[in-house]
This record gives structure tokens, sequence and C-alpha cells, in this order.
């Protein structure tokens, strides 16, 4: 058999965290004719969207939709709400939240970071302590990851809006769900949330190149008086042209063709069944993870993400060469680690269009790439990823049978 | 959880026997604007597309490609090159050959078939035997199948041709190799086969829809007397039309498009690695059978096929509730069982664009499904696959280090 | 200017008469992940096409659908419900007649053909006059076309089938409406055919692979006695696998996709509309034709074809040559011509998925191309279409006015 | 005949100057199964579209490629280049450039506008006097269209070069080419352009979503010293990523997958070809217009736009009616009017993957809806359109001969 025989046939495992596979259905609605983005068929268009959109983040308040992918809407987060110098209070989760602190220096602000070893989520106390200690009130928001994508922990977002209540403080409160979105349980509007930034290409399962603002009517009047310089990313003139089912300039149309078909889909399987899944495909690989004798990076188990999952390798094993070789043989993508476990670790994501026959692939081609890597690590993940998921659904069959 | 809950989420995996799943870049090719079947475009497509087939056949003698699936070509076949009251030798080797064997009598032909027990391919010495018997060569054709689809059972195709000859017999030898093309080694010109019937919808990836008849010269002399009724499925228009790259009526345009960049694959691949993912595929699930301590349908292991694996459940235990189970649960499909072994087994399909993570995810499908089905069974199918298939993926990489 | 400078861009016009321009939805379900054609998702749809297809036959029989373009549906027709040797009585309207006669005998069946001059459809009395002759009731069927798609004529099928209650003649009647289905009305069981032979290229707005038999109880019950060999085409196991939602042997499952889908677009414009709309651009496409002073192929006006219009080019003018232009120059396909006018005429195909404007381009397309090829015509064949189609859109304006 | 009958038949004439109608070669480049953003099929891909795009903006610098719609790109540019307060000199050619001014006031630059009477392009002399009278030289930059979508006036950049060197005046040139670039001859370097935004959804004939800002060296060094606050759009990363192939944050992978075929589309028309394409189909449709009688927006004929015709109607008739009439009745969507002129013309899009057949059907739209809306004209704009056009092919027919 010749080297990499098996590379170019069959499809091709995306096991990142995101983008995630794209369904058929989805894709062939983008793959659609273009419309008039000013005309009758695309204004009903866009109102499926608008409203749709609002059922994914749970709350009533608009939805603002940027052609632009993640890191945009955290941008837009920021303009639209605070001014040149303002602080905000960030807690370093991982790559991500990092990033989103650089980007927050960058435009201006004065961000201050929490820092964690990258193993935890955010913890409510710590946040609540530093508000309290914020006696001058010179924090304006507190930016939270609800899913460190980097490190899969996950952060309790109600805790945190009560740390921040218990603190009696008025910061606005941001959330980044662009890797927990439509995946896992997420209230916008009941965990009191001010600002919710999303992204399109992990739980909504349409292509990079979208992304969200859910705002909260304390959000909304923080707007009014922010004075950082914003114009693609403001809110005002989009949600003027939202109300008449248009934008104020040329939107991705055949992205929100895919969207509102991404919506469709969400709610056909039930948002409680698909964030079921989720946690169904995480707690079997985490059972294979712990079968090989190797180490899930978050060491919470609270705080356990349902759609990525960090595995770190062995001392003295690079997790980039171990990624390269399970693409090589095995036709499947993992993500890669960031900051200071750099090599250390791969991660699985098992989010968006994913089921247990595409996790179990996805763990056998990581269990068949630590034999060929030479890392060592006990045979049996994806026998306990099975014998898990035969029990998960032997539940049910026998609950109806009695 | 919900029952079902996993039914609607993620990739579906298709591991009949055929229809295989299609690669997307070959569904988009055929997602493409018609074309005017009779202007220069399309000519060079079709010289394309008939040039191609001919080394997926190993021959150098036309191909006639019909807008049919695989049963209209083995009727091609047979009306072709016979007369009313002919006598066709066949061996049963399972419900695809007992199918054939039904069409030449509807078509007034007078079929003879060597029985089987359905769980071998064909005996040569049989068909030698009964040859060498026929003295007033009245049998005009012997008829049989490369790859029983219904069985998966391989038969040597070569060794019939050299039984043929070794008792001095002029009959035609029709092969269908249905199942078989394009995912097992296969050579028309070289092994003297008369006539090669062939399908779409397996080994060349594509939707059903088109099949294929590969001539030789002793099977197109045969055509200029055989007196069979034939007019959609005649040779001589085709061979005549093609030759300009057109056709004597309107042909599938899109499926042309389809098999041109199937064809282009195929070469990509080379069509030696193909056989050999196909034979490590196909090994890799016999080991998960045999693991399981089930047994394989397919009593001779010279005779395994290459692109299905037929799995017999224990006694009492039936194999079209197995099918639907899986189905429900794990999204993925299986193939039925047929006649003396109805219900008693089912079949993985590991052919056309497979890789070994779908087969592994197929493998784990049917190790669950044997759990929640209650059928006994030893655990460790999927894991002795796993370990066949990083093994052979070991070896090119330990003779590169060295 | 380079020559041919602006062949690659912008959109084909397809606009010879069939395979007509497929509808990005249809395609768009046919580039669809392929399904287990044994499953209870194929059977849902299966059931779909086939309850659905019978309305667009206006039949409350069963339709019987092959994996064949139309030439396939023909012997069907024929190898169903006749037995070697018998009569057939045709009538030459044209190309497509000629070949269907040439089947037949092929077939071994005894067509007699009534000839025409390719300028007219049938003629119901001298079908009269012929079966009246026929004492002995030898001729077992009558075969007309509903649309010569080589000429542009259409019959009258409720008066072929008054001729042949006229002659009290039991020959059944088999009509082919493969260039008139789902353009032009069309009602199966309210004309008394027996059997009508359909294809998927033309209005159904499908690629072309598919094609349909609609059948009486008549046509079923000669199917009880018919001799001819059959298999791939018989009805038999088609109508009992039908009943259950599958198909005897592998059908194609995408095209069956796109079926229903077409299907469903046919009803939501509302067939009655798709007839109009057909009519209404024939009309303007003739309005054009006698504006370049041009002769139209079909010389009576009863038998105008709402679908394709067959244009005469003047004395010394090659046909071929002028549409080989047109495609260079324009983007544009026409129709070829056939038999005693090969050479002499170009056929405008205004059916399927077309609409005002699509016809306009393909008459400006023809109309420029007489100029450069400098072929005798006057201006305004556009003009007088389009004062012919704006009139026609204004007057349901007007009369909601009033 | 039905109000509305041909609705939905048929496929819809995109004539809106952008977005255009998508060639189903890119749509289906778009609708690819999503790939691993940071992995080594990416990294190719993108190097592809980073060269590519480069010959496309005629430069040999980078250009930066966003997910973000032409309005991000103009953010861009500025946010870049300047600092808070910066004096940008920007001129009034319509409803584009005074969003761009609009903006640039949003982000806290003082723009100041040259009005025109947004019936011409840009004025050299004008800049040139503006320039020096700006002794202080705090005009930082200068900023125009190249052509105004809005209108369908082009600009002579080059002689903007020339008006601001002669000034002496360091500003930088900022052009948008988001309506003309790759319909348009346009030079990046040669004209000595500091940054050139272009869009994707025009010439480049994707969907939108994704904007550009090609680079001069100058630009790169302003960008050094710029204060503005940025992140997203921050030149400096995505320079930096790009040289890996790779991008800082999430790109819009499916769209760079069609972004490569969109450009290699363009090279294979030739540019050159492009250019002359564009060029005959505008000439084509102002002749179609002075043959109705009616008034070309645009007043100076040297600065008739290449991709955009906007036409007046007579006083008392509504544009927009006129749009939604032509919308209901031909299935053809065409540009609307725009601040002074709200309401007063309509805009004819010839831009894009658009051929001789597609704006004569526009034209064809045009003129018969005239009719149905009872607005005074002459009959003949299409006729007129056919004759340049039929000439125009006739040219290279005759040289060919000669």
């Amino acid at each position: 058999m010749p080297q990499n025989a098996s590379r170019a046939a069959g499809r091709h495992f995306l096991h990142i965290p995101g983008p995630t596979p794209v369904p058929d259905r989805i894709l062939r609605a983008i793959d659609t004719p273009l419309i008039d983005h000013r005309g009758p068929e695309f204004s009903a268009l866009a109102r499926r969207a608008l409203d749709g959109i609002k059922t994914i983040f749970k709350t009533t308040n608009p939805v603002i939709i940027y052609t632009a992918t993640g890191t945009g809407a955290w941008e837009a987060a920021l303009v639209n709400t605070l001014s040149p110098g303002d602080r905000v209070l960030m807690v370093e989760t991982g790559q991500f939240a990092s990033q989103w602190r650089n980007m927050a220096q960058k435009l201006g602000l004065v961000p201050e970071m929490i820092p964690t070893d990258w193993r935890v989520g955010v913890d409510p106390a710590a946040v609540e302590a530093r508000l309290k200690d914020d006696k001058a009130q010179t924090i304006k928001a507190v930016c939270v990851l609800h899913n460190e994508t980097a490190t899969g922990c996950m952060s309790d977002i109600a805790a945190v809006r009560r740390a921040i209540d218990a603190a009696g403080h008025p910061a606005l409160l941001m959330v980044d769900t662009i890797s927990s979105l439509a995946s896992v349980d997420y209230r916008h509007d009941e965990w009191g949330v001010d600002v919710t930034v999303g992204g399109a290409q992990k739980g909504l399962m349409l292509p990079p190149g979208m992304s969200f603002n859910a705002v909260s009517d304390k959000a909304l009047a923080a707007g009014k008086t922010a004075r950082m310089p914003k114009s693609f990313f403001a809110w005002e003139d989009m949600l003027t042209m939202n109300r008449q089912g248009f934008f104020p300039y040329t939107p991705a149309t055949n992205m929100i063709q895919g969207l509102v078909v991404a919506i469709d889909m969400l709610h056909e399987e039930g948002l409680e069944t698909v964030f079921a899944r989720h946690e169904r495909l995480a707690e079997a690989t985490r059972r294979a993870v712990r079968a090989w004798g190797l180490e899930i990076l978050c060491r919470d188990p609270n705080a356990y993400s349902s759609t990525v999952t960090a595995v770190l390798l062995p001392e003295g094993h690079n997790a980039d060469a171990f990624r390269a070789l399970a693409l090589e043989h095995f036709n499947v993508s993992y993500g890669a680690s960031f900051g200071p476990f750099a090599g250390k670790y791969f991660r699985i994501g098992h989010l968006g269009d994913t089921n247990d026959l595409t996790v179990l692939a996805a763990l056998a081609g990581a269990e068949m790439t630590l034999s060929l890597a030479g890392i060592p690590h006990r045979k049996g993940g994806v026998q306990a990823a099975m014998d898990y998921l035969a029990e998960a659904h032997a539940k049910p069959e026998r609950a109806a049978a009695e």
C-alpha cells in the first residue's frame, strides 16, 4: 500500500471546533441564484432570518446580523457600547479571551484581565470581588466567553450575571457564544446578558462569513452615549433598516438564504434535542480520552464543554505532528493548541451537524494515530465511547418497553 | 434523551453495497446547467466519457453507455448477442445471478443454472464440465457475476475464461461487474471477456441511472447475426453515433458530466490505489465480524468480496429488524438479505467513495446495534478493525523510515 | 473586439426543444446525497413521485417511471402491449414519428405509416378511413405524437380517439407526449388514451434520464396476453413493487428527488397557467417569424405547437451554419432540422422553464444572426413579439382596473 | 391569462448594478464541503486567491481580503491610514460618495465634499484647485469613486492622480472600484492609487460577503502612524498571516473557494475581452435609451459607465412603480434611484456575467414595461441595441473574411 493511499478517498472528517461540517441542505440553499437585495423576495427572506435568529439566542430583542466573522461581532459589541478609554473586565480563559482583550486594547479601551491557568472557566466569585473593588465604577463592561473554544472549558453565564448583581455594579455583561450557540443551552434574555456575540460557522452549521450581536435594552441605551468611532458595525442604521426587512448596505444575501434553513433545521430537530445530542457526544469523547489514559485539558468537570474537548498529549509528543499524521492517513482534521500549551494538545470538535458515528470516526482516527505516532496510550477509547453511546440509546428503548 | 434523538443530525452513513456515497465533486458536476446534446460542447464531453470509460474496463474496444440502471445493461448484453431460444449457462451465486436468469427466461432465452449454496463464487471446473458435455454447442453464452452483490462472494473471471477455453467451447463469456467495477481489478481485454456489464452507482461513485456494455470483437460479430428483437439497447446505432461524439437519442447529459469527473477522480487516486483501498477496508470489516463471533456468509476466503461483506446473525435474530434499528439510532444504512437467507444476514458495503473512518463508523454502528438489539456477540469488532488498519498504515511509514 | 469575444460570458440560452433549462431548485434537489433505495425515506419519496406524476398525465391509473430516456418509454409502450408480427398504424408527422416506426420494425412489429409532408399534424379522418378498411382488425395499435418535436406540429388526440371509435376499431391508442407533457394540456383518461409516453427533459424541466408510460385498463389487459419479449421495460414487476413505494431494480433515486420538486413547481404555478404561458410564448415567436418574412414549417395554424416553432430559411441558406453562428456569437442554441428538410430550418424551443424575456432573448439572437449570416429578412421580429407580449400583459392590468 | 401568470417561471433577470448573476461554476465552488481553515489544503487555496486577486487590481503589492461587504472595505481604507480629525477631500458624485463621506464623519474624520449635480464624474481640475489651496496640507486623503454606482458616471482616476501631483500635494489617493473592478480597466499601480477599495459581488461575479483593499507602499507607510482605532480591519495582522497562506481569524473559506474560480474565469475570457464586452453592452444600452427618447442621467459622454446606465423617466412618472411593474410582469430587476433623484430614474446593470442576450432581455423588459406603465416613449430601443450589437459582431467576421 503506497503511503497516503487513502488520502483522496471518502469524505473528510472535519472535527475542528468550527467551522463545522455544513449540512448539504444548507450548502444547497447558499447555492441559489442571487436575488435583488432591495426587492420584495429578499425582504421576506430577511424578516424570516431576523425573526428566526432571536429564537436561537432566546431573546425577544433584536439581533443584529453582520457580514463578518465572529471577530467582527466582537468589535461590534465593544464599539457600540463603549467610549475611548473605558475599562473592561475580562477573564483569560484561553486564546480567544486573550484575542478579545487584544482587540479591546487596539481599539483604545483599557482591558483588565483576571488570569486563569487556561484549564477552567470563569470564576464568578473573582468577577464579583473585582467589581466590588471598583468603587468608582470605572469598569464599563464584563466580557467573558460562554465556551472557550481554545480549551474546551465552559463558563456559567447566569452565575456571572449574579456575581455582577451581587457586586451591585452597573457594568454591561458581554458574552461570546461563538462556539456554543445552537449547541449548548443559552438564554440571552433570562440570563440578563447585555450583548451576546455569536457566529455562523459552529452550531449554526453555516460556512464562516456571518456573525451576530444580540442586545439588551441596557446595551441599546449605552449605545446612545457610546463614543467609540464606528460605522460598518454601528447598530443604529442596522436596527432602523432591519425593521423594514432590509440592511443599510448590501448584506451577504446567500448566507441569509442558508441561515433561514439552518434555523429551520435546528427547530425541526428541536433545540433541546440538539443540546442533548451535543452533551452525549461530548461525554462519549471524554470517556474515550480517559480510556486512552490521556488527560483532558479542562480540569473542572463542571466546566466541560459540550462542543470541544482538548486532549493533552504526554510530554515530548508534539500535537501538531499528531494532527498532520491524522490528516495524512485518516482524512480527519482536529483543532490546534495555543499559547502556553502550543503543541501540547489537540482539540476534537464534536459540534454542529455531527452524530454518534461521525464522532466515533473522529475518535477512531485519533486512536489509530496515537498508535501510528508511537504515543503511549491504552487502547479502548473508541470501545468506551461506544459502550456509553449504546447505553444512552438503550435507555429510551427500555423506557418505551416498560 | 428522547428516542430517535440523533436521527436527523449529521451525515447519513450509506453502507449498502450501492448506490454508494457520491462525492460532492461529482454531485456538483451533475448539478450543471443543461447543454445542447447535439452541440460541440457536448460532443467534446462525450468523447472524454467514451474514451475514459475504456480505461476503467481495461479495454481498447468501445464501451456502450446506456441511460438505464444495471438491469438495462444486462438486457443489452443478452439481446445484442443472442437469438430467441438460445441456451445460456449461468451460475446461481445468489440473488442477482437469479434475477439475470429470470430476465433471460422472460426474454425467451433458455437459461441453465449451475446451483451453489449462495456462499461461494463460480466453480470454473463445473463450468468446464458442463461445456464439455455440450457436444452440440447449443450453449451460446456463459453468464457470471464478477461479484455477487447479494452474498459478497467474488469469482475468478480469468479462471472461467480458461475453463471455457479448456472445454474448447465457443460460447460467449458475459460478466456482470456492477458491484466490482472500479473497486476491484478487472481486465475486460486481458481476461477475454466478450460482454462486460457495468453500472454507475457503485465503484464509479455516480448516482444510479447509467450502465455499460464493454464488448469484444467476438461479441460484436455475434451481434451481426443475433436475432433477439432490440431497439433501445441496440449496439449498432450507438457505436455509429458514438464515433462522432453523439448518441442516437438524447443521453443523460448531466450524468455524463458526472462520469467524466468520476473517471478523473479514479485516475487521480490511481486505479491500483483504489483497489488496494477496497481490499484494506474489506479485510478490516471481516476482522470486525470475526471478532464479534459472527459468521461471514461467504465461506470461501478466496472468494471474499472487496466491496461488500454479508454478516449472518445468530438463529432467531431478524436482520431486517437489526437494520431498521441501526437506521433509527445511528443514521446508517446496511444492505438487505435475499432468497434462502432472507432475514438472516445484513450486508456492509465498503465500496466507492469510502475510507478507513467511514468504514469504522459503519462497523461501530453495527456493533452498537448488536448491543441494542440484544444479539449475542463479543465486543471488540471495531477494535480489531482499528488494529488492522493502524498496522496497515504503519507499514509504509516504517518502510519510508528505513 | 476579438471574434467570439462574448462566447464564454453570461448564461447560455438553451432554446432547443428539449432538454430544456432545468430550474436551479430542481438541479439542487438532484444534487442531494444518495439515500438507500430500499429504505423508508426513499419509499416516502417514491410514493410522492408516483402519486404526483398522475396529476401531470391527468390519469387516475398508475404511471410507470423508467430510468431511461423517452426512446425507452416508446419501446416499453410497444413491448408491453403487442406481440411479434402485430401491425401498428402510425402517422409520419416527422422525424420522431419515423424513428418510432423504425423502432417498431426493429422489434419485429409491422408498422404501417400514413404519410404527410411533415408540415401538418395527424389527420383523424385518414386514421378513421384506414381503420375502417382493416376489416380483419389486424391493426393492434395506433401510435401518434401529440407534438412532433421535429416540425412543431401538434395533433388533436381527442379527435384521433373519436376517429378510432367512429371506425369501431379495437386498436389501442398510443400517444407520444414527450415534447408536450406539462407544457400543453393533455388528458390521458378523458381522451381515452391507452398508453401515453412521456419524458422528463422537456416540460417537466428535469435533465434527461427518466421517462414514463401512463396506461389505461385496456392497455393493462392487453399486457396480459402480449408476447413481445421484455424484462427491463416490463410493466408487471414495476406495478407490483411501486404499490409498496419501491422499484424492482435500483431506480434513478436522485432523478426522483428532482421529479417531486418539478411536480410541486408545476402545481405552484398552476397547470393552466403553465399552458397559457406556453401558448403566449409560442404566439410571440410566430409573430416574430412572420415579421421577419420567414415561413413557419407548420402550415396548419390549428396544428401550431406551443412548445417549438420550426423556421424555414430562404433557399440557399443553410440552417446548420446559421445555428453554429448563433452559438458562436450569441451563446444561444436552437434545434436542428431533419429528413427531407435537413439543413432547411432551425427550431426555436419555447418550453419548460422559460418566460417572456428568455424567449425574447432567443428571438433577438435569431434576428441578429439572420443579419450576421446575410440571410434576407425584414427587421422587426423582436419588436412584433414585444408588442404582442406587452399587450398580453396589459389585458389583465386593464381588466383589473375596470 | 391571469395576472402575474409568468412570474414564477423561467430564470430571473437580475439587472441591478450588483449583486450580479453569479455563474453556476462559482456557485458550485462555494457549494463545497468545509475545510480546515488552518490546514494545508486551505493554505494552498488562500495563496492562489491572494496571488490571483493582485492581477485583477493590476498591482504587485498585497491585496487584503476582508470577510465583509464593500462598506467594510471603505472603513478599512480610512481607519488604516488616517488619524482622528484628519481632513479628507471627497467628490459628491452621487449616493455612494455621500455614504462614504457620512462614514468618514461617523469615524471622526473631517470630510470635505466637492459638490456636483450627480450627473458627471470627478472634475480633476476642481481637485487640483482645492489641493493647491490647502497650503497647510491638512488634507490627508482624496477619496473618489471610479464608478458611481448610483448614477452611472465614471471618473478618470489617472487624471485625478495627475491633479494631485500637479498640486504637489502629499494626500493619499483612495479609490472605490466596487462597481467597476473586473468590468472596466483599472490599474492600481500604474495610476498611483494608494488604497483601492473593491467588492466581490459585481464584476468579480461572487455573492456579496467579501471585499478588498489594494495598497501602495505609501499607504502602508501611512498605516504605521495612523491613529484611528482598528482591529477587525487592521492591515497589519492580515499581511503577516497572509504571507503564510492564513488569516488572523477565520475567513469566509467558501467565498475564497469561489474567488479563485472567479479569477480563473476572468483570465480564461481575458481581462481585455471582459472590458470590451462591458463597453459593448453599455453602448447597446445607451442606444436603446436614446431610441426610447429618454434621457441618460449621466450628462457627460466621457463619463458614461460601462457597468450601469441610469435612465430618467419623464416628469410625473415614478421609477419605483416602474420597477415593481417590471418585476411583476417580466421577472426582471432594475436598480433604484437615490437622493435628489429618488423616484426619478431606474438603473440597468450590465455588468458581471452578462452577455448580449441577457442585456437585450433586460432592455426588452424595460421597453415593454414602459408600454404597460403608459410612460411616453418611442418604440425601437431593443431594435437599436440589436442593430448595434449585430454590427459589432459583424466586424470581426468581415475582418476575418478579408
